[in-house]
């Protein structure tokens, strides 16, 4: 029997991946990724001002060159017989469009302006804008921001195009719509870019867009003009309708099939943001939560919209139906700093030595947190431990509060760096529980946990504290590439291979390469600072 | 004229310090240390256990070798003019004695047992008696702590007294008495050690006995039997009365008087504990602060009787009629850390030089202070800077809490070690405002702050902070010996030169090196972060 396969693309923040998968069990045949060139050499940012912004054609470039050489490592025999693509994208990570749905910095008076280009997720030049698109939001007739945690993010769309047309006039004579970066990708692979008339994301429309069926798709632009008639612009450029993951838009044009060598008229799957796509690669489905464990969490929950009788849970940053698999609520909740603490206790650590000669340091930096880690599990877990919070970068998930700060309280005299170092991941553990206890009172059930991303891999002491805190197992997906896996299955969905995502990631899903088992003792320890915590969160 | 001149002692932890000075002028004419041998060695202590004991020994030869140095280095003109000695010791210091009242360690059957030595002010070993006399007092019809900030500490004679008895059951056939090591150096010095006839110091009993006029002077002996019959064995061999500070008990015996190569007979002035005498060489009065700065503080203030109208101030751990000047009531109050919470953070960022070769250890961490105070110094005050607590080693004035623990809170991720550092001055500085708030709220008055002790002298930034915090002046008295100089005071006194302590002090007291004065900007700033800090305290 021949056998076919499928490419999933996750573009990340630095860089894509290009994933070439057996459709019939997910196994790797060949993976290749490309930095973007201009990114790589800091181009379009200010790190100072919160500012990052990428070009296009970085991810044109970037792609190209990820899959032909994925599919030169494969070989033309595989090449041959790849039915289908499917893709991930960061978000919301949006760009304004001419008429023809062309991102302003391909054209060549834009070219080298940072406003015409993509706003990157981590951006935060628009923080006014969405604390007037907030404001709006509470005061109007219909508070948009319901199934966004209460909040408008000034990371979404919505907040940063506003702010790039209040700041840059010059681009308002040639502004007609916009995409997100996971609506455009596809529509350059189909050839179907025409803001009225490219297939829009669930995923990002719903998430970071205020996209909802039961308001009728997006907010109602007078909604928008009463906070800046600039946002006029784009009336009766956008869209009413969206289409989930997986979903066939289009086939690969001529023209694409040529550049990357693969054959025209395949399966081109609507996107979804990466760690969606990395739940899907992971396993995802009702009772499951998947976290994606990196500088900060993305935890992704599906739930029949039966189980919560079509309530919206309190304080989960996002919940939208089908942004996940198609038919199921997909909710987005998360901690906005986990390895980030870690990092930045590391960076606390490595303040004296800027004390020791140069050539040194790098070897005393590298084993801190492989020292802090052991040292600290060393350490007994007691009541009467210090505790800290994890909110050194605010607070997303539950009741979203940016203004949090992180706390570490409890020190005595005695309390050394593995002793901070412990309480430090056990805030993070805690931050997660909160999530968890949220998710369960909420009536979206989750028996199961598996964790993706970096620290899974790489921090066995942060994963057994995690497990000990919440009392629950946690299997580590063993594959490095979860997003990418997930994109394929998309790919495969959308080539008609199986009825739908849950029949595809039966046969492809990822496996999984360890569990941690919580300790009952420590577990209880753990309660008893849980509850600790737990009111700190209280107090504010 | 003549001159004539006085010599004032005082006994350190680790040392005694013998000060020669100038009886009209308080000028120092020769000075010297000497450490106390058996403790130089850690004999009879075990920090693993808070145990501290001294042994006798180590006073007496310790006090002849470095009063014999001073006078040698002042030379035989001086010491022929020497009319008086005074001194200050710590407390509570207390030995079990026997008839004669002496120390059981100067017994040749007890001469290496630590429970038979003076037990050191910081010995935690009694802290379950400590408890039990607490709950006896507070059930009881008179409650005995009302002077004591509402709380028996396990550092007072009482707790270690009971203690020794309880756990050594070969002492308590020769116990007779005790006394405090502020008692037995004047019985020393005078002949006069028998348990009945010595005298007593009002600062010890008063701050640490629970010695009080408005209830006859010790508690009733039935309170503490209901506690442990063991305190039976000191019936009828303690005191009704005791001697303020710089009250003559008595002329320097023969014997001293040949082995000290000074003239027998000369006058010796009852003492107190170290920081009383250094507010009495600081330059204390009514409406003045003196502020003894170093690992933590002892800050002492006094007034008359009236100006309280003999209400007892809420909050604040001693307060004695006489304990620091006769005729006014003495208040001790105090931080219980605060240059230790540098210390502390110091050994934090020592931690990853467990990783660099030992040799080059050294001078980083010699540096890692200065950086600190250096890079703290340069950020700018911020109404949004994190802030900490600075019960690190438990709270003391005002409201007695030794369970309370130390808090960093508003941490960002950017946040680096010159921020905490901030952070933690600031936390010491609001301490210390809330001492000062405290005094102002129960009718102390404070016009004055007198800085003395390690940190004065040496961390300017240290003290700008804390005037800024305070929003008031703060001298730093010049003397680096101003118990010394308290104890010539007292010596002075006792000597008949001057009519009072007050005189004594005009004509005698320290100088002032330099002033710090309140920056109104920062004050401002730093009266919301203060706010922030008084929060933290309400929610314990």
């Amino acid at each position: 029997m021949k056998k076919e396969y499928v490419i999933g693309l996750d573009f990340g923040t630095d860089s894509v991946r290009s994933l070439v998968a057996d459709v019939c069990t997910g196994e790797e045949i060949a993976s290749a990724t490309a930095a973007y060139p201009r990114w790589a050499e800091g181009k379009y940012c200010d790190p100072s001002q919160n500012m990052y912004r990428q070009h296009p054609s970085d991810y044109i470039e970037a792609m190209e060159k990820c899959i032909r050489e994925s599919i030169a490592v494969a070989g033309d025999e595989v090449a041959g017989n790849i039915i289908g693509i499917g893709y991930d994208t960061t978000a919301s990570t949006p760009v304004l469009t001419d008429k023809e749905g062309t991102p302003l910095a391909l054209l060549p008076e834009f070219s080298e302006d940072p406003d015409a280009m993509f706003i990157l997720w981590k951006d935060h030049t628009a923080i006014r804008e969405a604390d007037e698109i907030n404001d709006a939001a509470h005061d109007g007739p219909t508070d948009y921001t319901v199934c966004s945690g209460g909040s408008y993010s000034c990371e979404w769309v919505w907040a940063k195009v506003l702010h790039c047309l209040r700041h840059n006039p010059g681009l308002r004579g040639r502004v007609w719509s916009w995409a997100e970066h996971c609506d455009w990708i596809g529509g350059v692979l189909t050839g179907n870019t025409a803001p009225e008339t490219m297939f829009r994301g669930r995923c990002t429309a719903g998430h970071k867009a205020m996209w909802n069926a039961a308001w009728g798709g997006l907010p109602d632009m007078g909604f928008f003009k009463k906070t800046d008639e600039l946002y006029s612009i784009f009336e009766g450029h956008l869209f009413t309708e969206t289409v989930t993951a997986g979903h066939k838009i289009g086939g690969l044009t001529e023209e694409w099939a040529g550049r990357l060598g693969l054959k025209p008229g395949i399966a081109v799957a609507m996107g979804a943001i990466d760690c969606h796509a990395g739940a899907v690669g992971a396993g995802i489905r009702p009772g499951v939560l998947v976290k994606v464990i990196g500088t900060s969490t993305c935890d992704i929950a599906v739930a029949d919209p039966g189980c919560t009788g079509g309530r919206i849970a309190k304080g989960i940053c996002g919940q939208v139906d089908g942004s996940v698999i198609p038919g199921l609520i997909g909710y987005e909740a998360g901690q906005s700093a986990f390895g980030d603490i870690y990092a930045w206790f590391r960076k606390l650590m490595e303040w004296p030595l800027g004390m020791i000669p140069e050539k040194d340091r790098k070897a005393v930096s590298d084993n801190i947190l492989p020292m802090l880690n052991r040292q600290a599990s060393a350490l007994e877990v007691t009541e009467n431990d210090p505790i800290a919070s994890d909110w050194f970068n605010g607070k997303r998930t539950p009741d979203l509060d940016p203004n949090r700060r992180g706390t570490i309280c409890g020190l005595t005299l005695s309390i050394g760096a593995p002793g901070i170092f412990k309480a430090l991941v056990e805030a993070t553990a805690f931050g997660a529980r909160a999530i968890d206890e949220r998710f369960a009172e909420e009536g979206v059930r989750i028996d199961e946990i598996i964790a993706v991303g970096g620290i899974p891999k790489k921090s066995p002491y942060v994963m057994q504290v995690l497990s000990d805190v919440l009392g629950k197992e946690i299997k580590v997906a063993d594959s490095g590439q979860a997003c990418a896996l997930g994109s394929a299955i998309f790919a495969a969905a959308a080539a008609g291979k199986y009825k739908d995502i849950p029949a595809a990631q039966k046969a492809m899903k990822s496996g999984c390469s360890g569990i941690y088992y919580p300790d009952a003792g420590r577990k209880k320890v753990y309660d008893t600072l849980y509850a600790k915590y737990s009111r700190l969160d209280r107090e504010g």
